[in-house]
């Protein structure tokens, strides 16, 4: 494996595509990418590309019957091509594997998150992110993705008159970015090559108003202090914002 | 169902979308759709859009060790929300339906119908043909985009010394089209509208010599007699060939 | 393998069996086979055997209900040791296989073909195919098997008045039959040994009056012409009408 | 469900099908019943009709390997339409049941119980028992029919050169047959009518010499006394010292 | 493999573990040993460790709807480090293997043997057998244990009124034991190492009443005669005698 | 659902159980509750009882041969009664959930963040953590207890002089426990009824040198603030130091 170090230059920390340690990779939000989905999107970062779709259904799971309450759920899904070398496809292997699992379950708790499940109703609103292309950061870009098909979903829904105009279901928006830190050094939004060679990789999901939905931190390479945590998280913080505002101004265009 | 004879002029046959009885939809084929693969293409046949990978693999499965021969295989997925109605992820189901099955052996045996598996020598190519957007003809827009990603996957081999530069691994090109009568009329390439109304419905694959490598015709609705195969293996004819010609200009570009 | 163009006399073509080009192997047709079945057929076709059997149950699956119309659905299936090599159980494996998948919708879509499903009313007929012993043309046969068994419990159902009697609930018979290329000769209803050769296979269910219910050629080894195709249906038409003369046959006695 | 004491008649105690209480169903074997494996029998017991074929193969499992000894194991199903009501297949449904999974334990053990795994060497025979009709006792008649296609088995690899000729493989020969208390009277040999109606159920598999291989007594509706057992093993002691009168018999055919 | 025969000093049948051959390993039976369940059970025999727990839930399967009547079911599982060697999770692998279906099944029936359905009225009780150490004897200890949590579980339901409290819905205790003869000795209560080397081997569920309600006798290795067979029972017959004076003594406690 | 706010004195933030918010609930860590396991710990933490064991196996998975560096591996698995409602098997319903993925996955981790691959050599150490039963914490409780099943195979291996003794395997302690914020308040080692209640929800695991190996916190029902995230960090590090220090008392005893 190529070791990011020697891609590092030490004393003044450029990175392998050249960004600061607190830049962002470029975003690129596609709406309307598909015709059907109420929500279709594509989202790019970098070069991880994930196509995500909101489908709003009418009525809700059995176990969520008569509560008066909405739901959302999403499913994760890498294309067998999207990585360097191909991967088997889990509806050939007969089964999700662990990591497919943990990712679709992380993605609908962060949306879920922002979600007035009343103002919802006995709706049902299913997230399908597929990812085209995988250069790291496929689950926060799947989160940041995943809330701009909601939020056309429920436009849609209020359209069609399934959800009252009146209603505000989103409660505040929602993005995810990685950190990590490299080589000892905290850094913002990772690519592949620099994931793999993370001591300390952690996603976290925010809301607009700048709150926690999420934050997963892991070191299987090496415990982080809480120094360290704080660092990573005011680079979370700014990258979050980042991608707000990038969410933000999809929405805005038509 | 909306029934497609209410939108068809019966004296003119002008169908849905405007076209004449032998046109084909507007194809278009972007090659290096994505970065990784050998092979990666985009096809889009009016709305339909599927994209295709070719992954080269040094080696062969099992059964086919020292035989000296190489092999090809194919598999078909639809995301989710390719259709207007979420369709549940197999892998989900935890099993691959039938319908999944049937096609992606079809691609498969299509593609091996053009490949001199001698001259591959033992290496392996997996095709991956994923829906984005379906709107009939998926499986004919699978093989026909899948040539093209095959054919630069085996220009990558040959580039990078896994086969000898003067082997010629594709003895020919090979395309697919659906074929169909609707209202007792046979039509070109049908979209999803026409392909759910059809009497008889055909799929034909063919090589740029005018061969048949694979014709499927099945007429659940009405049986259909040996004249009327006649117009569909006509109307296939044309259809191929200018498939094949789109196949030759994207392959020409770089 | 054997080469077949060892067997063949080049100037005779004397096919390994000692048959013409043009003739089917013996076919013998048994009614009530088993006892309990509402239809229980077995058909032997040279050495191939299947136990076909026709299911006949009031009611239809949900997604037809409130429809007035039936449905009929198919499954085949090999014993493991029905081949020269014993197969492992798709029930151990967990999983059925495509060749499975293809070839059992394959049967269900040639039935169906010839059923009025507004006749059969609310109700539904599971086939299902079972290869005891196989050499060539399975699905074939348990097409051409099926039909009879189909009847049979289409006669039952009215005899116990779930049907009335005067419905015609089968517009026609149905009848399939496999040719082939081999060494660049088409020929009528391949065994094994021949199949394995084939250069082209196909595979043709055809109506009592003459016409196409599923046409299934596929060119793996050399693309076939359509001069060849043309050849090759006239073979499956007089096969088809042979073997259909053997169903009315069987149909006759009791 | 019928009840079987409404067809017995008290005194004089005769079954619905007019056999005596200690009466064998009549046993029909029929060997080479198809042609390819080394050993196909189709046995009848009444209306119970197993298909039973052996497959000989060179060569161990891996954990077998290098012993120096062999190995025999078994698998049982019924097809779907074996029954009065229609079963789904086990290949569909994606996983084998228990009695499915119980009763090919059996028939592998009670097989095992009179192979000389030494003499055998390292060589597997694999035993499939289809049952094509069921009217009780499938397994019995499985493990009688099983051990004549066994016989076959070994003999075609003694003449194939596989095992050599002076080895004694079977130790001896096995047989079963089941025997139940109904009404509170011991039976053998019990159909479905009579089985399903059992106080107590007993599957008793016993080798020539009259010693025990396998002794299943089941009694969930009724407990049965010691008293009751003895009289249920004279009644199988005497029905297996038939049944393998009548496998004697078919192996001396030719 | 050690050799038990080493172990076993030849004229004094003395047992590895020193016990008589006639004398059960100690039995140890725990009640309420886990919170929440309506029975729970802890049964030690030996080194072998179950927990035996019954769920008790109002109404029946879909089946037994509008009958009256009751069903008890069981489920057995092995913790994979229950033995020598690690096991791998049949929730892992994706299916239940043979043994475990085959115990599962032996323990419900015990069970229902026992238990007057009616009295039960239409509730459901499910047995869990849990082995957390495995030192043979596993499937006897479950049921023996499993019978005092299912007493738990109808007194918890009578007193929660969910079962009128004069009905007597357990006919009688059963409790189940294994036998084996070793190198030609019959002995009582099996622990591994002399299970894996039997001859004979053989599980007896027996009732207070000393009636039988399930035998299971299977000599995979040497055939027994029916002496052995009385021999066996008559150990049985005291090994169970002892098991349920050890059940009366635990429902006694509080 | 209880309302925990009901439960709690709203000026005095008394728990249910009495406890103080920073208290932990009663640990009791047992070595060598079971015999076989190089490693076998039981880990009550109030009413949740965790069965850890260790299983040492020389040798690594495939894809980590020949890197000179070992493999530590997690599976997590409920049983059925542990919970207050039965839950279905994971073994019969076919598959793994995505919980159970997730935590298994999430005590991999852990474990693996203290161990030092290379000491440890090509050996494979795999942790099963079965849940007897569950009052919530059930994945803190099983990494906490891992630790100690996972030394003392360590020290087993080294006994048996698989690894030699002067490495230092582990290279630190690791503990875990939750966190969260209950009707405003932020708690330390939730029992299932506070962690239903949680609007925020965290798991901590924790070095000895206090340095964190993995935060996980998800706030589903109402995001929680950076001071908020601080809060609870404070409670994660007194509780794991106190079920260090547990441990270590543990491991100190023999």
């Amino acid at each position: 494996m190529v070791q990011i170090k020697d891609m590092l230059d030490a004393t003044q920390t450029i990175r392998p595509d050249g960004r600061a340690v607190d830049e962002l990779r470029p975003v690129k939000i596609t709406r309307h990418w598909t015709d059907v989905p109420e929500g279709s999107v594509l989202i790019e970062c970098g070069n991880t590309r994930v196509m995500c779709t909101a489908t709003f259904t009418q009525g809700v799971p059995r176990w969520r019957k008569d509560s008066g309450l909405g739901w959302v759920t999403a499913e994760y899904s890498m294309l067998p091509r999207a990585t360097t070398e191909r991967t088997d496809r889990e509806s050939v292997r007969g089964k999700i594997g662990g990591r497919t699992h943990e990712i679709s379950r992380l993605i609908g708790r962060c949306l879920r998150g922002v979600v007035d499940m009343k103002a919802l109703g006995e709706n049902q609103i299913q997230i399908d992110c597929d990812v085209l292309q995988a250069d790291g950061g496929t689950r926060t870009a799947s989160i940041t993705g995943a809330y701009v098909a909601l939020a056309d979903a429920v436009a849609w829904a209020k359209e069609h008159k399934m959800i009252r105009a009146n209603r505000t279901v989103l409660r505040d928006q929602v993005s995810a970015v990685s950190v990590g830190v490299i080589d000892g050094k905290p850094m913002l939004d990772l690519p592949y090559v620099e994931d793999s060679n993370a001591m300390t990789d952690m996603n976290v999901a925010m809301t607009g108003a700048g709150a926690f939905i999420e934050i997963q931190g892991t070191a299987e390479h090496r415990p982080f202090t809480r120094k360290e945590l704080g660092e990573l998280l005011d680079l979370a913080e700014k990258g979050n914002k980042e991608l707000q505002a990038a969410q933000r101004a999809a929405l805005q265009q038509d």
